[in-house]
């Protein structure tokens, strides 16, 4: 009997390579390549800084190139496909299951989408023209149509002897689905129910019926939401007339929260969520631009609002000195509660029945917040500057704009959301351009009438 | 054969619960609470404002509680269990897997904690004593103790026969551990893998020696990513001396990875990941004063550096008008950098050997930004003011500026990491004071040298 082999960790996997590879030692590195498992050498090579991602790829067995290329990072496998000729590709292309090849010819330019095509087998070509047929970000497009389905009138002993017909079972096969003989899915049985059954029982007797199947339309959002309320390992994806076409499991369900999280997060901090790490400078720079002109023209508009009250700036340059201070905390105010909105949105415990709540809450959160910040903020000026009036002018215009970064802050997503909007990257942006518009022009505006006149 | 009841979506039963509810129909309301799974009952407390929550609680069976308690989020359960006798409250722990109910009993106060332990009978209290020793965030505090271990010399024939003695394997069971004597782990035996095995084969013969065990120790977001990376469902928890103690389900694994994505994304906004959306109003205002004060903080500090330029601006009111265009830009740039480096760290991605390269890359992404967006500012400020000194001047500020932000947005995360300090959290707000400080002394400051001697 042997121990299980010493793993060594992952991340020592990495000094270790990176080392042989600028050592120029590429045998032991291919043979290090050899020994690990996909999903590794996916994360390495996103890891790596690009110049050393094409070395990497050569070194690797392209009988391997399948299995890795379904673990890598949208940017980073688009930018190795480029390296591939299209025979090869379509090679690597047909170990894949239904969804991840689907996934991957979604994204080839239309050139290579088609040589690729032409590449590949009739079988493999026909598999892969149904899954495009679903539109993206749908269970459709997430399901794989490799799975096992019983009938309900066998017994345990004829479903485990059909069994070890297989020497393996399809990736990822937890469940087992029970359907009539027009392929409309009856229950499920799970492999750990199987297992505990009496040999004599029917698969009608002891399948679960239960059973909740995913309509081929439904959202990958919704999806994602449902696998983690249920605590699902797999599940099965049905048409119109509950006829069983396929099942969605959890390791694409994970990929979805992950990368759900990563686009709010990015999305926040106004980045693309794909945008990879270790990508060249030239494109960073490049893919980041967008970005920063949408924020040189929101500057630009807050500038043009001061830009109003130029008169009262030169006769009273503390009001220069004081005026960020207002849209500062406004957007922050604000973007707390975008934040907390879009989370609830894409959890799914927004919906028309609360969002007016919500709503009112918030605008009440913005009074409680503009009330206490007006204080704080009237105390710290009238001291530092000795003047009660300036004091009073900046708590007017903070408690004017933390109540409309409280609505606003509510409001924006949940129209974005009608209007198909994303939240998540143009919500701060437009919330931002509201409170420092908002913010300035009620501290100078204030500050014109009261102290100027 | 029955076809598999019509369940109704459950966006549909939020909206009839909270018609249900505001009609005083509670008699229906707790029908429709009997006939839903746990994990929507959880999602429907987390989406009802904090009011009826209340009223939903006591509607829902007390033989529920547990089960529902589990799916909660934090925040949510807290508020929930504050409603609770501490009675009640042990009988609905003791149905929990261990690592939830160490979860679960971590969060209670000290006094609700003592008292639930005592009421609970000694194999539970033992159960949860054990559960609680394993620090938090690690892989023995999110590991169960419940699950399936074979012996390596016998049948799968006899395998089966042992498993149908249960009439149910532990939750989540996908795969039976194989271990010695000593309760060391040998290889595993995942379900999909035993019911296509000859019923004459040995365990031995036929088990996965290649199984990658976990140690006690590994933290929370390290497991995480070798689930994804690998997509494992489930995986052995191992002590040093590789003897068997638990199993990491892929359930738990799916919750770490959305609290990480939410605590990235609500770090950004300046939020606790774990604030409810439905919290009463003073309970929200109160937990967003915390970042409200700091923000607070940074903006006086921005004010006291443009209040060292009173003299300038008092002179010239156009720099009050377009001081604020490079903070943002500064602010922008580099939280798109600090938002890149966070998820590669938190995705395990950045290491020694690739962090200098990273930093090198981003201080140039900055400098590239820098030069262009140097000379679009030039050319919009020399236009608009009619001033080229003006441009030259905001120009050279933003290249500095752009610059900085590139080095501090990469450096920031990293030493914080070092300095173990949440960088979600703490970091955006030291890059905007970074960049509004270098921002504001660049501009006024060579203003000053420039246009005013």
């Amino acid at each position: 009997m042997t121990e299980p082999a010493e793993q060594p960790r992952t991340p020592d996997h990495l000094e270790t390579i990176t080392q042989a590879l600028n050592s120029g030692m590429f045998v032991h590195v291919r043979r290090m390549l050899q020994q690990m498992r996909p999903g590794d050498v996916a994360w390495l090579l996103e890891s790596s800084p690009s110049p050393s991602r094409k070395v990497l790829w050569q070194l690797i067995d392209p009988d391997d190139y399948g299995e890795i290329l379904e673990e890598l990072s949208e940017e980073v496998r688009d930018g190795i496909i480029r390296l591939m000729d299209p025979e090869k590709l379509a090679i690597a292309l047909e170990d894949m299951e239904s969804d991840d090849l689907a996934y991957v010819l979604r994204d080839l330019p239309e050139q290579l989408f088609t040589q690729v095509l032409d590449q590949m087998d009739e079988q493999d070509r026909q598999r892969a023209e149904q899954a495009l047929s679903y539109p993206e970000d749908t269970a459709g497009s997430l399901m794989n149509t490799e799975f096992i389905s019983l009938r309900p009138d066998v017994t345990i002993d004829v479903v485990l002897r059909y069994l070890r017909r297989h020497s393996e079972l399809p990736e990822g096969t937890d469940t087992l689905y029970v359907v009539d003989q027009h392929n409309r899915l009856l229950g499920d049985m799970p492999l750990a129910s199987l297992v505990v059954q009496a040999p004599t029982a029917t698969v009608a007797e002891v399948m679960d019926t239960s059973v909740e199947a995913i309509p081929l339309t439904m959202t990958d959002t919704e999806v994602a939401n449902l696998f983690e309320r249920h605590d699902w390992l797999s599940a099965p994806v049905v048409d119109d007339n509950n006829q069983l076409l396929g099942r969605i499991t959890i390791d694409d369900v994970v990929d979805i929260i992950r990368e759900e999280g990563e686009h709010s997060m990015m999305g926040m901090a106004k980045m693309d969520d794909d945008e990879d790490t270790f990508a060249p400078v030239l494109t960073s720079a490049r893919r980041r631009s967008i970005w920063l002109t949408v924020n040189l023209g929101t500057a630009l508009v807050a500038a043009s609002v001061s830009n109003m009250f130029e008169a009262t700036l030169s006769q009273l340059a503390t009001l220069a000195i004081l005026m960020t201070i207002v849209p500062s905390m406004g957007g922050i105010a604000g973007n707390q509660t975008l934040a907390l909105v879009i989370r609830g949105m894409a959890v799914g415990h927004i919906g028309d029945s609360n969002a007016r709540w919500l709503l009112t809450k918030e605008a009440l959160v913005g009074l409680i917040n503009g009330m206490v910040w007006a204080l704080a903020i009237a105390v710290v000026v009238s001291l530092w500057k000795g003047s009660w009036e300036i004091g009073l002018v900046i708590a007017a215009a903070m408690f004017i704009n933390l109540s409309v970064a409280g609505i606003a802050g509510a409001t924006i997503p949940l129209v974005m959301k009608r209007l198909n909007i994303d939240p998540a990257l143009a919500g701060s942006m437009a919330l931002t351009t509201i409170t420092d518009t908002v913010g300035l022009l009620s501290f100078l505006g204030l500050a014109t009438l009261i102290l100027l006149h």
